[in-house]
């Protein structure tokens, strides 16, 4: 039995996670399932959609991922069924899915439908509750996707705007700080894979990269790679340049926001070190 | 297997709620835990008993609900075991099951008296760990509710004073805000049966809500159905009026409290909309 | 199949928690997970580790307990399997585990080394989700610990440095607050245990608390048992000594911090109530 994980923006003081639940325990008692959390930030479909990205490959092939951010629920807006790279999602069609299937093409996309699997009376306020949880529910006990509604194309889909990093010259990459974890961690949109052209010519310490007004020399491999209280640069257990204070907040460091911009260029031979 | 759902004071920092779920897999291993909410503002027993009563439903007939917000824990106040509409509740006697049975009359009360199923050592502060947690997980193994102790009657359980909305006049009915999400949406404690009488005349244009300094025209049936940053109100997905703010929050926008007054009356032929 | 539980300062907004789960679940599909906390101030060792020391003990016997409280990810430092009195437990080797061998001396001590178990790719940062996941879901499928890597001493552990309370003369009890919970109560590390030769002389009223500037008479055992906001003493459901305030906050109360001293003495005759 594959577990049914949750990204939403309910909060945990609300009762609208637990609500979910028991409807899926009504029709599936047997399932399992998991809180990836509960605290995206209000209406935040950008961060839930990078979060579900980041994170669904950790569990087992054919899981069903619920990811709820839902601002115009009530709306017109289709909900989705959508099948990438093994796994099962279901999500409202506002764009949450982007950044899943920016990376990988969806084998299956479903406009869910079909009532005869919501729960019997469909509210305009809690979509989530009414037809996500008991759609997730049967999915789980087997149901075909195929009875959900009809087929749609990827490209009727509602879609988010990303601004990815980008290479400015050959020799400096330009990018952004695009969230900020409980550690006051700042992760950046600049991946491992995109600085390796950067890093071939001199390994980790061939780079620098300019945050707020100070100029980080080189990449670390570990917190501890610099005194307390400083400043560096490491690559984030998923993969990304990330800007952190050892024993410290970077987030507080740097007084940092989201979207600060993050330049990474490679040394000059008149860098110290 | 039915689930045991939880609700509680008990904050997720501290390990309270955690050991509780200790306690029931100790006695029975395969037992299913939901948490409803662990956010209950400290020794707010009426929000408790408010979200049960208006959670329950949701889960499967028979499932084991437990809540424990126990302000007077270690005095001689009683533990009852609560079976209504084919639901059973473990909670203390201090009015915290009085919305749930306001709704619908209790077809079994037992006062938890057999400590053969507390846990060996009962200390004075924890009943959650040491007497409803253990009383849960044998109740969901099969335990007989009337083996913990005798049968009493409704009428001496402790109570809760609830104010519920009333009607003044045939044409207005006055409320007030019992609660707020994180939205920031205002939940009323008028709900949609309640407003039945106004709307059968106009339908949901028929009405006009009075909050604050504001008059608000008509119910919505979807958050994006005024402008952003403009005060509605719609109905929740508990079936209860609500205030709401279009991409943003009421709380904000009217610096909201609970128990906040609100007034619903049948629009005059002279208002515009 | 016994539970594992977790105690992280993951917080619960970003994904770490849930992908540990998922990495659990995709070895082990029918794993049973409970979460004690992931609400650990970020890198308070010592917090987690006396949690992980007084909650231990209420899950089954076997439970496999999972703490990653890591600041010093990507060093050196050894990831322990340790078990102590029937429970297991996987942990950084940094201290974490030092109060609950404190108390009982370990049974078998392993350095978690075969990377046979682990997540193919290992990152620097983040341990929790690449070795401590997938090696805690191989032990609840029955690995032998044996297999993990090499026996090893307790005397080669790190350990934390604890401030115990300790006897002033016969009569006195110099100990301090240790931790605060969510309704502002007071935990000292001063136990039951420890009180009894003061008690024995007279009983819980034999002894007077100083805290602050205010003398409290005696030990209740019923947060009731003095007026609305008076601040009182009362065993905890631990078995320590707690400081709190009827139907409120002793925190507020006092402007109370960790490491606050607490006094407790015998009663001189010349005390009044």
């Amino acid at each position: 039995m594959v577990p049914i994980t949750f990204i939403t923006d309910f909060g945990l003081s609300d009762e609208y996670a637990g609500v979910m639940k028991g409807v899926v325990y009504t029709i599936n008692p047997s399932a399992t399932l998991v809180d990836i959390t509960h605290r995206i930030p209000p209406q935040d479909i950008l961060k839930a959609g990078v979060m579900l990205a980041s994170t669904y490959t950790y569990f087992p092939k054919d899981t069903i991922h619920v990811a709820v951010v839902d601002p115009s629920v009530g709306s017109a807006r289709k909900i989705l069924f959508v099948r990438v790279n093994g796994h099962r999602f279901i999500v409202p069609d506002n764009g949450l899915i982007t950044p899943v299937i920016s990376h990988d093409d969806p084998d299956q996309i479903v406009s869910v439908e079909n009532s005869e699997f919501f729960l019997e009376k469909v509210s305009r306020t809690f979509h989530g509750r009414d037809i996500i949880a008991p759609v997730a529910a049967h999915l789980s006990l087997g149901l075909d996707p195929l009875r959900l509604g009809p087929v749609i194309q990827k490209d009727s889909l509602a879609t988010l705007h990303f601004q990815p990093a980008f290479f400015s010259g050959d020799k400096v990459i330009e990018g952004a700080v695009v969230s900020m974890d409980r550690f006051g961690n700042l992760i950046t949109n600049i991946s491992e894979q995109m600085l390796e052209p950067l890093l071939k010519s001199g390994g980790e310490k061939a780079v620098e990269i300019d945050f707020s007004n100070t100029t980080i020399k080189g990449i670390m491999t570990q917190y501890h790679g610099v005194m307390a209280n400083t400043p560096m640069a490491i690559f984030s257990s998923r993969g990304m340049l990330e800007i952190a204070v050892n024993k410290g907040s970077a987030r507080k460091y740097f007084g940092a926001s989201v979207g600060d911009p993050v330049r990474v260029s490679l040394r000059t031979l008149s860098s110290n070190t």
